[in-house]
């Protein structure tokens, strides 16, 4: 992965102003909303099943986040994901605290059998019990699980013919043929709520602008730890979360192509 | 519009703390609380049908936003609009993203045959919508439309006989017959979301102090505008859009008569 | 109450990490995911009733909040509160709003019925209106009751064999014969939304470490009083009660033992 390719989505996004439509949590929606504009593109949030179908037609990315998901605004995302199926946009999915009840994993079990995902980005344990794995996911926070993050994307990815994040300590991409670690962060962004939703709203965003997922998912979630980086940098002795926070969004809004290019760290494994 | 009408306003609502009832999106949702404190007016977010009609008995004024509604929470809206006017407090609109799909065209235009509003405020596409017009709203966020906001403004406020406020790089009120433009204002409040659904919260907060409307709707708007420009001057070299959303939010809090005198731009036209 | 025995409750909380379910209002729902990661424990929001019981089976602690309820997810709650007592896990009660409207009376009641509460946390008209008083809430804020806060306490405590915590000027918490006000706090505490919801957050955070609901019910109030007192100190004369909101935070995210011991106020009484 060039890291042109990716310094040019960080233009793009500001250039085109994709319009990401966004079925989330209640609990992180108002960050999700932020983060998307602080990258340059523009967020939407639409549940009502009535009108989902609409709401794509206007859309280039579709986010479907199962943070705080029910009956209702579950039968709204399958809608909505199929429309954007048809149309071509690509859907992320963000499998949030999947194996923690019978519920969630049944019910992105059935996500994924009626709607191809472009990109699918959680913590390792979301992401192994997509591929029947028991990865002990603690709520909505990452278990301890003993199989490699790189060994668990790889197979999601052949699994569901798509890119998979994984987002930990060292964030794992794979498409199942190439294999990334992404080891920008800081421990503070575990500390936040929202932080796995806002990358996974960056993510989104640069998929609204390429057809190159691979590129998106590496894109969006460097930008997500490398801000978490930097932000620290500007938190005086006396900050704590709240203030990282904000910091992180200042930094997430002045990321650009030449700090991006200098500070982020990709390999290829 | 005389300025000391409306800085007695700003007096007024800190001294009665009016109740400023929101049924509102869930995407900005606290910051529309939140601005209501930082105003002096009192919020409260109830939306179950069953006690909509009580809540409106304790409540100054009754805000209804359509950001993310759907059909349970539009009947609801609809129940406590009638009551409203039935108490004879004022019910203030926010068209949210009406002209995006026409599920919202139709419940707006609903929502404006049975209950009667008071102020409604939204950006041009938006209240073009509700004149017939197709202002291609983009998502949630305004088209580029060919009708001057002036016009559209005037023209809905005849329409609907009452209060109109358009949200732009100029902000335009009109009661029909008066019109006003609003020329405070930085960029940056684009940037982040819910300076729409706030500058309604400001609005209700003032409505529900006075019959004056208008009065209302041009106070609302301004220190809406003029905060967001006074924040920028607060903001350090290293600040983004999470420390101009936090500034903003100071400058709205510490809004007094004085400044507000001394600084606003409001012209007749 | 000892003074060690809270402190401890500060350690062993970051130790445990515990899992805290909310079930919670839409309005404040991100400040208490927030809170309750920077005092150390685990937040997690599910409502879809086909989910909660196996999300209690994980959790140590659950919070049922009313600021924002309606039928659906009233039904959600008694779910989970039933199993969370079936479990033996504490379940903490905020009765936000009760006595504003009948329908939220009529469900506080029916909950109190159906689920035993460890602890119940709300402002004076709120708890007195649980015990068949007529406290005049205003919309969610307090309304100005003749009967003291600490015989509100007091006779909830015995009529519903819990911890009764009551936030005002000078907090109260009463076991039914233990009685603490507790006065440190700042009066900016009321000018931003959720500081009651985020003090219950805490209450649960430190009820998911101890069987001493006393204990944590103090704690986790006079932690949010204690930080909202010192947050004064950090704020600059530009500050408002955007910069105050952020600088809680932080101060709830770097209370320790030491600070606790130093400054807080708390008596028998």
């Amino acid at each position: 992965m060039e890291i042109s390719k990716m310094t040019r989505l960080i233009s793009l996004v500001k250039e085109k102003k994709p319009l990401i439509h966004h079925m989330t949590n209640v609990v992180t929606i108002n960050d999700c909303a932020n983060v998307t504009l602080a990258i340059g593109a523009s967020p939407v949030m639409a549940t009502e099943i009535k009108e989902v179908e609409d709401m794509i037609q206007l859309a280039d990315a579709l986010i479907i986040n199962l943070g705080t998901i029910h009956d209702v605004v579950f039968e709204s995302m399958l809608h909505a994901g199929i429309a954007a199926n048809k149309k071509g946009i690509p859907v992320i999915l963000d499998p949030v605290g999947v194996g923690a009840t019978s519920y969630r994993t049944e019910r992105s079990m059935e996500l994924l059998e009626k709607v191809k995902m472009a990109i699918i980005r959680g913590n390792s344990s979301e992401i192994h019990t997509l591929i029947g794995g028991t990865g002990g996911t603690k709520g909505v926070d990452a278990g301890e699980g003993s199989v490699p993050s790189i060994e668990i994307a790889q197979q999601a990815a052949n699994a569901f013919q798509c890119v998979i994040g994984i987002s930990g300590k060292v964030d794992v991409v794979s498409n199942g043929s190439k294999n990334y670690f992404l080891s920008n962060g800081d421990e503070r962004l575990t500390r936040i709520t929202g932080t796995g939703c806002m990358s996974t709203s960056l993510i989104g965003s640069f998929s609204g602008v390429t057809s190159d997922y691979l590129g998106a998912a590496i894109t969006g979630m460097s930008i997500m730890s490398l801000s978490g980086e930097r932000a620290t940098k500007h938190l005086a002795t006396d900050g704590g979360i709240g203030t990282y926070k904000i910091k992180l969004m200042d930094e997430i809004y002045r990321m650009n192509e030449e700090v991006f290019a200098k500070e982020v760290k990709i390999h290829e494994c």
